[in-house]
Order: structure tokens, then sequence, then C-alpha cells
């Protein structure tokens, strides 16, 4: 693993004149790292605070996490461990964390004005790592924008367990199967695929009415002949995010879903021709959703976001976001349409953008016919 | 919903001359105002800081959470909303959750000195609600053990649910099956009887090496005949957790396996039978393991430990552990067995105390046979 995101890292300190950044999200964490949180199960009863990397000015990666989390692909200069999941022993786990982050801290030579992210930085840490007053937050998710070579190959590697839980949506979806076991058979290739367990974002919606609201987890509804299925799903692969909407109906669609269909497909057509370095967020977004309200269709959400180790990121493809889109970034593109009586549509690629275009990522089947 | 939980945290309050908490962990939010905050993908990108409860000396328990965020059965006086997922707007979530943060306060009323879980209070709140000097972590913890009359209810189904997957593990498991497949499959059961998506937590271990060693999650591995499966399967449902674990082969056991499973199922029936209030934990520890010991095996871990809005709860059932077992606490139970060439054995069942002794809690399939 090079240090290339580190070094992103290391820019920010320079620029924001800080000595050191504490990060404490699970994304950064792995931005920096190449450590995979582990998130499934929300915060583990094991530990007394959540797992950290530090990078300093000059270069030094630094990783503290609890003794049961395993790690693999790391690339880290000291790796501290804190008392986690043990066998017998009763462990008080707020003071193992201090401990230990104090020995981080110590090991990693830390001195000077820390740069945090406040929004999961523990008010624990204060005394040990730092104020939370100066914030890299928001010139972080700037940074991260553009990808590094080796996340084009992790979110690569995701688009591909993404578009093995797309096909086989389309493979499996039929009448009597209800939407949770629907998404259980869709997430189960996925991980087979993979070989092991993967936190995964779905809205699974099923019949108009459903997939008209465009958004939500999967339900023991049951699949009718005829209802439009919408499937949106998100894995995550050794950290990195994949994102993916296929739309497509159980039996025969409607006249009305078809040209509904045909017009959103037009839309994500239309985006991959126009999206290079340069384009405005605001009027790529403008384009898209313009195109589909000439045809009579409209969309209440975003036209798409960035993605990598989190699964929306920097910049949200929507009116008001002036940013430019930049060579190396890769964007979920998303358009869509919801009628009330013919149901709901949203076809969502990953695309990398190019010096001058968009390459699609794993592009799935996009065609209507199941 | 009635404010039993809330009422226990107004007492530690008294107790610590605290005038109000405040909760940031998922757990914590659950125990006092019933909302299952989601944890599967880990925090939500569309958030400045965790979701929050509040609960004042006088009995005011308010919740603040995220615009997104789906509550149900939630019993609380106020409610304050941040900007969470939006549509179309862009959104400066730490600002946002400052905000919001500073109308909760206001809305509440709170003065004076905050209680609050050091491990997950965000430093970024310090300004608004309260610096985090005061713990009622440990406290709390205690204070959680015993069960009111409704986590009982939601520990119940939570076991149903658990028991569902047991059963399930043994009716498919199969040769050539993977871990990953068949953890799959075992999920998507207990998915479907919920009728929504669970977090789960899953030791899914096949065959003599892996059995022995006793814990991890589930991998490409292929059942081969003959194989010990070990299932430990850990469901939240509305906020509170199940655990269990099974044990059993595929085709027919070998002798000393037999003979392995038959000491440890005597043990469970030991602890069954000796559990009773004011038992120590760590001399309910010392017979389980003494016993086994007394039979030629061991087992490297707790003997159990409490279970409620997390899933593993104090008092941990280890040899230093003095605590005295109490009426109405639900405990799990887990004497095992390991050995490098017949492979491991773990059968883990809920017990709820009684005032004399315990009940099972949705007992699924014990036996071997399968």
């Amino acid at each position: 693993m090079s240090r290339d995101r580190a070094d992103r890292v290391r820019q920010i300190l320079r620029n924001i004149q800080a000595d050191f950044a504490v990060l404490s999200s699970p994304d950064s964490v792995c931005y920096v790292t190449g450590h995979s949180v582990p998130i499934e199960i929300g915060p583990t009863p094991f530990a007394g605070g959540p797992t950290l990397a530090v990078v300093t000015r000059d270069g030094v990666v630094g990783l503290l996490r609890p003794s049961h989390e395993v790690s693999s692909n790391i690339d880290v200069d000291f790796e501290i461990l804190f008392d986690g999941f043990t066998g017998l022993d009763l462990v008080d786990y707020a003071a193992a964390y201090l401990i230990a982050a104090g020995k981080f801290s110590k090991a990693l030579g830390l001195s000077g004005r820390a740069a945090v992210e406040p929004s999961t930085y523990p008010a624990i840490l204060t005394d040990v790592l730092g104020t939370p007053g100066n914030s890299i937050a928001e010139k972080l998710i700037m940074a991260r924008a553009t990808k590094t070579k080796e996340e084009h190959i992790l979110l690569e590697e995701a688009a591909r367990i993404a578009a093995v839980g797309q096909n086989t949506a389309r493979n499996i979806a039929a009448s009597n199967l209800a939407e949770i076991e629907l998404f259980g058979r869709i997430r189960q290739a996925m991980e087979v695929q993979a070989g092991h367990r993967l936190p995964v974002t779905a809205d699974i919606l099923t019949g108009v009415e459903r997939t008209a609201a465009h958004g939500g987890w999967p339900t023991a509804r049951k699949i009718n002949r005829g209802d439009p299925v919408l499937c949106d799903l998100g894995p995550r692969v050794s950290g990195y995010w994949a994102d993916s909407c296929g739309s497509f109906t159980v039996g025969e669609p409607s006249a009305a879903y078809e040209r509904m269909f045909a017009a959103v497909k037009d839309a994500l057509a239309l985006a991959q021709s126009i999206i290079m370095p340069g384009l405005r967020a605001c009027d790529l977004d403008a384009q898209m959703r313009g195109f589909l309200n000439g045809k009579g269709y409209s969309y209440p959400h975003h036209s798409g976001h960035g993605i990598g180790a989190s699964v929306h990121e920097y910049p949200r493809i929507v009116p008001n976001q002036q940013a430019l889109i930049q060579e190396d970034m890769v964007l979920m593109i998303e358009p869509a349409a919801y009628l009330p009586d013919v149901g709901g549509i949203r076809l969502e690629h990953m695309f990398r953008v190019t010096s001058n275009g968009v390459t699609p990522i794993a592009p799935f089947e996009l065609s209507l016919g199941v």
C-alpha cells in the first residue's frame, strides 16, 4: 500500500497548521491505514472508545485498535492495541482505552496542535490526544473526492460484488417472494462471492406504491405478478463501498412503465455523455433533471454522489453544489422517475471520471427485460 | 411503554448528584427511549453526531435523532430532529447537529451538571450539553443488569428469532455448503421471521480445526461429511439482543465428540440447577469450569454474561466477578469444550433468573442428533 492517502492528510495538516490528525470515523481510519473497522453490529461492547488512526505532519501513521479486531492489508508505522474482548479477564474498557491512547501518543511522539473529526472524536480523549477545536473534517472530505490508484482498485472490486447482487436480483425476483427474502438471497450471493460477511445498504422496494416512494429497507411485502421492483444495493468490501440501483418488473411491464424506463435510461446515457473534468456538479444535476422533467418525470433526490470509504462522499450532485467534477473522481449517477400510478424507476451506476469523460465500473444489466 | 428504565437513570442521577444524563451509545438510547438506532452500516454519513437520549432528574426524557431515522414504539417527552438525509439540499451536518442539540437543551430545560457516557460522548457537544467529567457509564451498566417487565418481553421475542436461526442451522447444514452460505441462509430465516433486517453477531465454525479455535465469523470453508459445526448466533430485534450457540455434526459424530457433547450438556444442566439469586457469578463460573475440568475438558472464555440492549452486559460470568446473581437478570450460560483432535462444542442458552432458580427462554434443540 502506498502512502498516497496519508500524504493528502499531511498536506491538509500543513495548510491548517496543525501537527497531527486524529481520525475517529471508520471511513477515515480505513482511508489512511487500510484497516477496515467492523461496523455491522454497531460499536463493540468490548472497547472503551473508537478505533483511531493518527497521521503526523512528518508522515508517521499509527493505528489504535481493540485487541480482538482483525486487521489485514494495513500499512502503518505503529499499531497499539487496547484490551478488547478477553477470554476470562474483567476489563475496565474506558481505563484500558485511555492508557493505550496515552502509549499511542508517546509512541508517535505527538505534540502540538491536533486536528480532529469533531462528530466522532470522543470527549474522553481530550486530555490525552488534544482538544477538538481544530477540525480536519471538511478539508478531508474534499481531499478524498478524487481517488488514488489503490482506491480505484478497491472500488472496482466492490462494484463487481454489487453487480453480482444486481444480477441475482433479476434472476430470482418472482411472484410470492417477500422483499426481505429477496434481499436475503441477494446479500447471500454477494457474500458467497466475497467469501465473508459484508455490510450492505439496501432499498428493496416492490409494487407500484412502494417503488413510487423511492426509498426504504426490505419488508415482509410479497411480490405480485407485474410488480415493479427497485433494488438499490451498496456492499462494503475491504472497507470500500459500491452502490447501484436496478429497476425491472416481475412479468410484463405496463406501457407507461416501459416509457418511463426508456426516459430514465436515456437520462443515464445523457449523464455518461456529458460528464468530464470541469463540469459543475449543479450543471450535471440540472441537465439530468431537466431532461426528465421535459419528458414529464421527476425525482425528489440527488442526481448522484461521490463514493469511497464512505458510501456517500463529496461532491453531492444537487442543484446547489458548485463543485467542479475532476479526473479520478468516482461518481454514482442515479437518474430516476416516480409516478404514483406507475411506480418508481432508478438506474444508478458507478463511473470513474477520466481526463475527457467517464468509464463505467462493473456495469450490470440495464435493460428492462428480466 | 412504562418509564421503568428511565426511572433507573433518574435514581443514578440522584446518587451521583447530577442533573441530567446524556446517553450517546445506541444501546443506552434504546434503553431509555425504546428507539432502536440503526447500526448495520456503521455511523450514517448523513449525521453530524450520534443519536442522543437525555433523562433529567425530574424525569423528562428526550430524543435527538436524524430526520431520516425511523422510530417506533418510543416514549419520550420531546423529540428534536436534526437534518439527516435530505433530498436535494446541501447540509452542513456538523453545524445542523449542534444547532439541534442547542434547541434540544433548551426544550428540555437542561442546566446544571451533566452525566455522560464518556466513550461515545462526542467532544463536539461539550459546549452545548456539558463537559464529560461526570460519567454515568459504570452505574448504568450495573442498573441495567436486572430487566424490567418490558425488557423481558423484548428479550423473549429476540430469543424466539434466535431459535429460528438455530433450528435452521441444524436443518440445512450439509456437505459442501460453505460457512458463509450456511450463515446467509440462517440469517435469512431469522429476517423472514422478523419481517425485516436484523443486525446479527455470528461465530459460524465448521470442521475440527475451526471449531476447536472457538470463535470467528463465517468464511468460504466448505463443510465436509463428519464435520463438527459450531453456530453462535445473536440477532438484535427491536433494539434487544438474543444470543445462542448450538453444536452438532454433519453426519455421524465420533465417539470422542459424543462424549464431549454429553459433558458440555451436563455442565449446562448443572448451571441450570444451581443458578439462583444470591449465587456469586464467580462461583457459578467455578462450578461449571470445575465440572468440565474434572471430565478432562476446558474452555478459554467466560461461562456466560448478561444481555439486553447490548449483546454483552453486566455481569460477566468469569473467575474474578464477585457480583451476586439477582432475580430478573437474563443470563447467557455457555459451557464449552475444545480439543484439537475432536473439535469444539459450545452450548449457549438464555435464562431468566426467577426468585428461586431459572427459566429457559425459547429453548431450541439441544440434542446431538440432526
